[in-house]
């Protein structure tokens, strides 16, 4: 009788056939323009109106995957691609994922699948070793690690977290009555500024410090506002802190913010989400200065961790703060292990009920690469910025607005800011490179972020070579 | 010279491995007790304290797969999971996922992978479609879908674009001010409290209403609720309509609860995280009578339509408020596609920044069952939980708690609550089966959720003498 599923044999058919797909993508990567060249609804208008009535053949699925979809895709993974943040990806991680998907669990609460809970804790604990971060992060002390889904859920973690401290878990009943603040630089990602208005603080009620030369934040304008705010009768509840800001690769000096919140009961979040990565490496511990002083950090092995999307890892110094904000025990939840006391239950570390068994992929990577795998690949990309930086240091037309500490290059040409939103579309343009802008000191700056999983050395030095010939070519013109 | 990845030779030779032992597993998932049981630190002392420092093999990460961490698993893909809520996967569903993780994307904004925000918008079309949904759910209209990870997420998502439309758009800036109160039934799912805690508002604002017999929520006790509280100074903002609740899928009743909110000018928020996939059949489309009045609707293609997690569809009738609520558009992200207005930015209508191209599995499922395939298998989960009500119905010892309107049958045994808690854990504790309780009427009632994908009326069958069988050998110890 019809049954309309796939079956286990041609499940086995298909997906070979996809491996086989995704293997040849990687091998021709370089043949797709990096940027999606479509215009909007090019996509939408070639896929049809109507749902189908009845079930198609996966070989018209992989046809119209291949000749609609694939033009409409922006190739993230391209070795060409220094765009916004890495968003890199390996096989290994891949391979995770598929288990994962295959397997089909859901690890919301201990009970539900205890591997998907007892691989997590286990492994963001090796994480932490690998990090060298503080003990208190760890499984077996007062904090603990948990996958959210990306940096802007953990900011929002983060935020109510603090807020439900600071006020004895009083707003979690009264709503937040209170007059909290909370404070940013000017460099901070706009998800703590989304996150302070979910959370129903306010964006009046978030404070923005001035930055120094470098784009951190000026520790001692922090103490000042602080002071200001406790006068005009607020209570300051969080300070967010950040390694490697999205604009610059800016970094906060963690010490001595951690030292004004600890003297002024503030809950310190540090948001590593991109630069994160680089702990693996001891030569770059020296950003993390002050972390022990924290009481949330993540970072996103999803960015610059050869891990796909979505992968947080978001670690508390007290979990137990953690447990208190976010959890609700319904009846149909209740089992014995959760009584016990004996186990996490994840779905009172974030926001969703429900989640994917994501360890997993990171598991897969961890192993795959080892510690000095994965210490190789970032150096290489940190050693391609640096290189990249020391071409525009050399270079006539084109100037380094400030030294890279990591793998992002801030550069702009040395004409005004329309011919470099120019210069960078005509690159963008011939599909060959994809790079993106920022703006500091009210100046466009053009952002080489350097840390796809297939990026060489001779993408990179191609790259600047196209970027040179474009702007003299747009001087020409 | 070594650089670590698996080349694209390997992955081909790995990932068809992973394709056999995903159809390996469900070729022989029987095997294993459907409820892992393993006790609590079990598998995490199993697995190595310390990270590795060098690479490992595959097969050595696959062994562990298979000895340490298949122990571990909890089978929600197993004929015999009754537990909970199905969260039921599909092959074409698996294979949709592999195409995402393989092209790694970031589907923020339109302009990094338009194909990613066009196929979401004309699949959530299609669903809009094959369910019958308002015309003002669809993204040619005031409204439109996006994909968000759960139907928690959807929740909080409701309640904050809520908060701000009552707020004419202050409480962003301000923070929650306002004296809100928001309405749910006894019934509705606790991610509703969660979200009232999370959004500020506050658990003390949340007034929630009596369930008549059915253990739907009473209209009329909504309306007194709502003009006690308006005497009393308050600001109604939200209500919480259910269709097919946790503990017993009642349906409240939408259109009675839309024509209050519609009066009382409250947002309508309607979930129907399991039964919502009912929709696809037009014999069921009479419990979401009234879903036009709705400001908002969610249901889960990851709970009952065979998609993997996470796939939650979420509806708004204007999409401008939602994205008014959560828009934040800083420099980096600027480009022309969105400044032309003439794409979606869907990182605007939620939480995250990120997002993963999530439509391809849906895409994949649709077009491989098509709409009749689909209608095929909720039609067949629908009669085996009638099937088995009606089982109980003849039954002398046990009793059904109600009349199931969809695929959840609530029933127990006619003793007392210790003995059908201790009759479920016998039952968990063979492995043949696993489902789960809960309480109605202060009363343990033990719950047979049938949804997955591969149960056949002879899974059903056998549980249901193993539950016969079971409380005959505890009655007689």
């Amino acid at each position: 009788m019809k049954n309309y599923h796939l079956s286990p044999s041609q499940f086995r058919e298909e997906g070979k056939k996809i491996i086989d797909w995704i293997a040849d993508y990687y091998e021709h990567i370089e043949k797709y323009p990096v940027l999606s060249q479509v215009k909007p609804g090019e996509i939408k208008n070639k896929l049809p109106e109507n749902p189908p009535q009845k079930g198609e053949s996966f070989d018209a699925m992989m046809r119209d995957l291949d000749e609609i979809i694939m033009p409409g895709i922006t190739h993230w993974q391209s070795p060409n691609f220094y765009a916004y943040f890495p968003s890199n990806t390996s096989f290994p991680s891949i391979l995770g994922d598929l288990v994962s998907s295959g397997l089909g669990v859901q690890g919301m609460i201990w009970a539900t699948s205890p591997a998907a809970t007892e691989l997590e804790t286990r492994v963001l604990d090796w994480l932490a070793e690998m990090m060298d971060m503080p003990e208190k992060f760890k499984s077996n002390s007062t904090g603990g690690g948990v996958i959210q889904d990306t940096a802007s859920t953990s900011a929002l973690t983060a935020v109510i977290a603090a807020r439900e401290r600071a006020t004895k878990f009083e707003s979690n009943k009264t709503g937040v009555r209170q007059k909290l603040v909370a404070y940013v630089s000017s460099q901070t990602h706009s998800s703590l500024e989304k996150a302070i208005k979910m959370a129903g603080i306010g964006s009046e009620n978030l404070r923005v410090i001035d930055v120094d030369e470098q784009f951190a934040m000026q520790p001692e304008l922090l103490e000042k506002q602080i002071q200001k705010d406790r006068t005009e009768g607020f209570q300051p509840f969080f300070v967010c802190a950040t390694i490697g800001t999205t604009s610059s690769n800016a970094i906060d000096p963690v010490r001595q913010i951690g030292e004004i919140c600890q003297k002024e009961n503030c809950w310190m979040h540090v948001d590593a989400a991109m630069a994160g990565t680089a702990m693996l490496c001891p030569e770059f511990r020296h950003f993390k200065d002050g972390v022990e002083l924290a009481d949330s950090y993540c970072f996103n092995p999803h960015k610059w961790m050869f891990t796909n999307f979505d992968c947080d890892v978001f670690w508390v110094a007290n979990r137990n703060e953690l447990i208190h904000t976010f959890s609700i025990l319904p009846e149909y939840l209740k089992n014995k292990a959760t009584e016990s006391g004996a186990v996490f239950d994840y779905r009172d570390w974030h926001v969703q009920l429900g989640r994917r068994f994501r360890s997993l992929k990171l598991w897969f990577v961890i192993r795959h690469y080892g510690i000095e795998g994965l210490q190789f690949h970032i150096r290489k990309h940190v050693e391609m910025a640096q290189n990249f930086a020391g071409w525009v240091k050399e270079s006539n037309d084109f100037e380094l607005v400030l030294d890279p500490p990591l793998n992002l290059v801030c550069f702009r040409h040395k004409s005004n800011d329309e011919f470099n939103m120019k210069l960078m579309n005509a690159v963008n343009e011939t599909g060959k490179a994809f790079f993106t802008h920022t703006k500091l000191n009210g100046q466009v700056v053009l952002r080489m972020s350097i840390g796809q999983t297939h990026t060489e050395e001779k993408h990179v030095k191609d790259t600047w070579d196209l970027i040179q010939n474009s702007a003299i070519s747009l001087e020409k013109a």
